[in-house]
């Protein structure tokens, strides 16, 4: 991925006070390294909190990468308490996608990923079906069957950790029809994105969209989010919605949530690649 | 309105089988009126229920109004347990807006009113609050300050009855902030339209734009509705929604939000207004 | 295709007058079908044109499908001096997909032929290029590799249309990158789809999105048509847009055309699938 | 207005390279003010244009704002050959709006200035038309009456220039159906807004809707742009488009474009009156 070879991200969030946007941008200035991106925002002047991307150039950069932190990390982060983490676009990021049965949101990310549209290698799928098994290998991407037991959910776990743990950077649920639990995630903290369905109003229990259809909704939509303990609760990332009138089938209904599905969960991992969003609290800033 | 002059509208709902369009097509049209519009669905062709919007002119009709629904009544009607009912455009429908202090809806109407867009006569404007009255006074409409005296809203709503039973034929809520009772809707049944803001995941309690905002969401939305004796939950008749970022603050979201309200409220009142709606149990069925 | 086998579709265009709707439906029940969906559109009461598709099912039709055609078009046709068309599901529609090496349209419609969401057998791709031969045929489907010589275009399109006519029902232009000749487009009228990019204002010329991207328009768009000689001026099926701000690069613009592309092609071969276009002159009537 | 008495905000066009964003927050953290939003964007890091808007409060600021200006212009501007604009709450922009027949859009603009939500003072509104002098009279702005003599454009041109010019900082042509001259255009460089329906494809010549109806479009659509000599093809500030059928009657059409025309226009005049726009050649960056 050579468009990545020279670019670096800086995410910053803090207290908001005068200086900071002066302060970074002369450090890296001072450093050789040329800004081309720079996003803020500040949710008030006064007692607000600030948070800042920055991309930049590095191949004019004075000083290696570690130098370049550690100096940040000694003149800048601690006037401002800054919170802050530089991602290197050489270091391309590792995803795992895990999957159940429904491939609408696998395909696409596997095709944005074949015509070079994702900013990372997909180090391997895992389902608890063999359905997709043969899909996936014909994009030379390793696929782990791993089934997942009544009552035993923590083998299966176990044996995605093993796969996983310090070998992925990334973890998208792609219709991954199990429920993770809060130990599993605890290993990926702000690592996992998920897609669900939403609806105005939400509806419980199981079904969703046969109450949707039922209860006549005009729009139905999804949600990208984090993945935190709390189901379906995590912060969120993107939505987005369709029209849907009396005519849509509960079938079509189905079949344009799966639209919105894969286009709102590619947009999210696209963003996450790009260290697009940033986590405060429990909502995201997202510099698109 | 001399567009609505010669014009009619039957709305049927009935079990579906076979041969129900073409009796009523067929009795229409042995009575001189011509179709303009005839819109149709059927959830299921075996065991389902069908649904029909007709437009007709009547220029031509052979009998009277009266005669032509007694023969309806009498032939077609019972042979497919039909409800229906006709309107005629003649009989201008009269509306009646209820507003509190937040005058985006009533604005709106009021300005599509006054275009010659709406198909009503605006009998009438009732707010809790003195507000507004020189605004609605400027279009010649009559306007009642009905405040609501705490501990004592069925003063104000026997107040409100005087004014409106037999009076008007809908409705509208235009940010009317008070609850209405039970006994109060039960007086105007499938006759209420309301406006509330809606969004994914929903939020109850006090002040959802920020809990929207904390919450980080990346979509706002507003859904009309109609009134039951329980609170935001009649049948849906339209909604949308609108994009935000972490950029909008609350009051930016709320100016969006109050857009929302007055497009989708004025939409959901022309549908009304144009026989455009056919209730199914708690879902409706909308004939744009 | 099970859901099509006992579904029948009749299209009709006529002058509009009084009792089209009443004989047509009276003529169907009469012969023992069931009409699922109606749809019927006029442009003007008085003098007007007047449209409509009917949806039928026809496992207790009295007749055969020869007679009911041969007595409609002798009772029922002539009187209103129709156009119309009867189809059946049984028939299944067979595509043929043309396309040169942008593979976004064609992926599209594989991955929806695949889950069964269109109604017809892809019965071949053909390519001016050998690219995507691979990809085609994982699906089982014919690709034929057809180049266009510089110079003598004829050669190419008639050895396609040794390959597709009396063979295909409707021809997708699938990005496919080269102008056909109105001879070519003659021997598939109303049957060849093409998709294309649109702008406001629209450019002229090559590279229209470097053109959009210097002339700093907020969207961009897609249309999909009916091909008829003259270039890009045949009926609109289909458009859409989407919103780009001065941050999208002209190759992020040309990412999202994509998506709009693939969505509204795909969306319009649907339509013409489900008998649902109806053409009035230089315009469409879909009946969604 | 009081939230905008100690905001300022810095507009800078110049050719990229490294430091500018370093030497402006500098030199702005090094006089005291606080930059509570930054934007930035540019075309490309080597050898592209750079644009910069920066908002900030400056109540602590240390030097007057001549003084600012001045060291800015000597000190920063000059290094990187900037372009460049501070413009300062305090001093509220001045509107005018000239107005036609069609309320539409004069009416929203009204609106949003009662309820607070146009940072301007509008100053005065012109009409080649008598008939909205009431409508406006009523917020109690002056209304102007210039009529437009067939043949001598030149005199009404004259009289409008003697109402506006040095007295306004603004020009929205609020669906003013007069070409105005290039003569009068230069008296006011960017300062003019205009608003017109936008088709895919475009129609030219007269009554473009009744075209875009003959044609079948499925989207209408508005575009506001700055106003220059060449009529309708000055830089696009906004653009937006609503769905349409072949329901849509021409009437219907036009109601739906009214809708876009008034949010539309209103968009674009808010993002010049908060300075968010640049002019870059012949588009525009927005920093909505």
């Amino acid at each position: 991925m050579d468009h990545l070879k020279n670019i670096a991200r800086l995410l910053i969030t803090c207290p908001d006070k005068p200086g900071i946007v002066a302060s970074v941008t002369n450090f890296l200035y001072s450093h050789g390294v040329n800004i081309t991106t720079l996003d803020q925002y500040s949710t008030d002047a006064e007692g607000g909190n600030f948070f800042m991307r920055l991309e930049f150039q590095t191949p004019h950069m004075d000083i290696s990468a570690p130098a370049l932190e550690k100096a940040f990390a000694e003149v800048i982060a601690p006037k401002f308490e800054m919170q802050w983490h530089i991602s290197y676009g050489a270091n391309i990021k590792r995803t795992a996608i895990l999957v159940s049965r429904f491939d609408h949101c696998l395909q696409e990310l596997l095709w944005l990923y074949k015509r070079g549209k994702l900013d990372t290698e997909i180090a391997m799928v895992i389902s608890n079906h063999p359905d997709l098994k043969e899909d996936v290998e014909a994009y030379g991407i390793p696929f782990h069957y791993i089934p997942v037991k009544k009552g035993d959910k923590g083998a299966s776990e176990q044996a995605m950790l093993e796969l996983m743990e310090g070998k992925v950077d990334l973890v998208v649920l792609a219709r991954y029809m199990q429920i993770l639990s809060g130990d599993f995630v605890s290993h990926f903290p702000q690592q996992i994105i998920n897609i669900h369905h939403s609806f105005l109003p939400a509806f419980v229990g199981a079904d969703p969209y046969r109450q949707a259809y039922e209860k006549g909704v005009k729009l139905i939509g999804a949600t990208a989010h984090y993945v935190i303990e709390e189901l379906d609760a995590g912060p969120i990332i993107e939505q987005d919605v369709a029209r849907v009138s009396h005519r849509h089938s509960i079938e079509k209904m189905k079949d344009l949530g799966q639209d919105l599905e894969r286009t709102i969960l590619a947009n999210a991992v696209k963003w996450y690649l790009e260290d697009r969003i940033i986590l405060a609290g429990n909502k995201t800033i997202v510099f698109e």
